[in-house]
């Protein structure tokens, strides 16, 4: 790990610890650096407010002069809710400018590094690229696609089930886990399930964290309007609640949701709700990212629809066996392997006693 | 890492390299080391050929004398095949000798030790012994249970899938895995299937790597004798074929078997096959070690009898789904949580483009 390396993975890891509380923004870094000296230090804190490059060049103040500046992700150009960081990067005298990613935006993608290069500042690209790319997949994908990151998450035994053959399922995988598991709902702005989730298990859908946590919204697909407006997810209002549902939901049945503010009932024009449809119109509402914690029927017309980027799996060192027993992803599945969407591998690792393997879609 | 730990770190580095052609005897290594120069190294090759202890005392020679002596596994002390190896080491002069392992049978656990320390070498006892008994963990198993180390290996999509709902397999895992996946056949005394999986596939079970493996002694759990004599396993003579039936097969049924020389019926006393007949049976045969690949139904009993002792599982980066796709461990299953056998992850890892995971059975 060379010098330049040295300093951006410390921006990089500073990054890393704001995933999920800068939506719909992405995670960013920065750090001023003079003669071998960090002289200032900066992150984006939230939407709405400075971006990491401000932050890290007021610490700095008149050190910034002559220095250099790591940044996780290339300065933008445009005038924003903030003026560009890109000109408060060449205001403040930084000689030379060194870049993990570009702006994921094609359209202004390499303007921010262009502004710079043409004030006369030394700027260096691609520095832990792929590490600084990992950290903010959600926020570019949803860029370049105005569609969610969705994230497939689920917990199995060794041989794939999530229950036994008479249902029993709330222990698989341990505490661990259990928590890890509600750091993405943290960091996801929206969570989705199916309406026979809801009547089976009843769930909150909140974040349940140490320390407390942002709650996601929290999304039902239920073309005929099932869900009993005594669940929690209608009762509870510590989160929005928007209910998908088909063309043929009539007026009567919408009446009981009526006085819940924080549910919103969302009625499509096909029969079916259809997942082309809720992932245009979540991306249209600006969530960036989705989870999906089940169940095995949404999950199976969601890996169908080729629209699920990242598959989370938490692993028990347990076998279930059992025909009849319940596994992740069910519903009509693929029929041939040929079409198939490719993932990779990307991490696995010990989580308490269980294995947490990650994998994302293959682009191309 | 100490000077001890490099080089019993380089004896289980050699170890390894035979595991699997000692069968039944364990692989052991040893390294003779005078004034901090290796003069001395030693495998066990094959059972009924010298230990590793005498190759590596026969290379040092003279240089023996005074020297240091590191064996991943306690010298033996009883006349087997070959005289006691802690009486050789004694015998060439070793003045300190460094040991791994305890030797794995209660009855003569520590008497090598003993016989050593007796004679006057400082003796200096389980160094990197958690990785030195993984190395011969079916070994151990064997040694105190007089009945197989049994594998259970299978290869799953990431929702837990072995087929599509259509059927379709082939090609689930990549060529690594598969390649990988042989080397288990190499290493195992006896490799098992279900009826089902021979009528099914029609597998010839036998061992194909680059440069040769041994063959496997194959096994069909088969009560009531429905292996086509028409099968690979019966027409290929490769590799010992053993059918366990019920007791309720026929003298007409064995006939059309008894021109196959490498075809054995064994006819046990229950109506229906029980694991626990069999693991006695494999026993009481020398098998030390057993590779179960298949079908669910099979794995299924094997996993509930309690016989299992490592799962080893192939996961491909894809999604399959499907309510009716095929799963790994199918059958009855178990019922509760509650009293499932408990295993640990020990590793994971990429092979291709598929993770590699084993989880071995926690004791007690």
């Amino acid at each position: 790990m060379d010098r330049d390396e040295k300093y951006m993975q410390m921006a990089i890891a500073m990054a890393e610890g704001t995933v999920g509380q800068t939506t719909p923004n992405p995670s960013v870094a920065a750090v001023v650096v003079r003669a071998n000296q960090v002289v200032g230090l900066g992150v984006h804190v939230k939407a709405g407010e400075p971006h990491a490059e401000v932050h890290a060049l007021k610490m700095a103040g008149e050190k910034a002069e002559g220095a250099e500046i790591y940044v996780t992700l290339e300065p933008c150009s445009h005038y924003g809710q903030t003026p560009p960081c890109a000109q408060a990067v060449i205001d403040a005298g930084i000689k030379r400018a060194i870049i993990a990613s570009h702006d994921p935006n094609p359209k202004v993608s390499g303007r921010g590094i262009q502004m710079m290069e043409e004030a006369g500042i030394e700027v260096k690209t691609a520095v832990l690229k792929e590490k600084a790319d990992q950290l903010n997949r959600a926020f570019f994908h949803f860029i370049q696609t105005k569609r969610p990151y969705v994230r497939l998450k689920s917990a199995i035994s060794m041989d794939g089930k999530i229950a036994t053959s008479t249902g029993e399922s709330q222990w698989i995988t341990g505490v661990e886990a259990r928590l890890d598991g509600h750091r993405y709902r943290h960091q996801s702005a929206a969570i989705l399930v199916g309406v026979n989730t809801v009547m089976m298990d009843n769930p909150k859908l909140t974040t349940r964290l140490e320390g407390g946590g942002d709650n996601p919204v929290r999304i039902v697909l239920d073309t005929n309007l099932r869900t009993p407006p005594a669940a929690q997810l209608i009762q509870d209002p510590s989160a929005p609640t928007w209910i998908f549902t088909g063309a043929g939901v009539t007026e009567e049945q919408l009446t009981p949701f009526q006085n819940f503010s924080h549910v919103d009932i969302i009625q499509f024009q096909s029969e079916k709700v259809d997942i082309e449809e809720v992932v245009d119109y979540l991306g249209e509402q600006k969530i960036t990212s989705l989870l999906i914690e089940g169940g095995a029927t949404v999950a199976d017309a969601f890996v169908r629809s080729g629209h699920v980027n990242e598959v989370i799996t938490y692993m028990a060192p347990k076998v279930i066996g059992g025909e009849k027993s319940l596994t992740s992803v069910a519903g009509e599945g693929i029929s041939s392997l040929k079409n198939i969407d490719r993932f990779e591998f990307v991490s696995s690792e010990k989580i308490g006693d269980d294995l947490k393997i990650i994998a994302v879609k293959k682009e191309g």
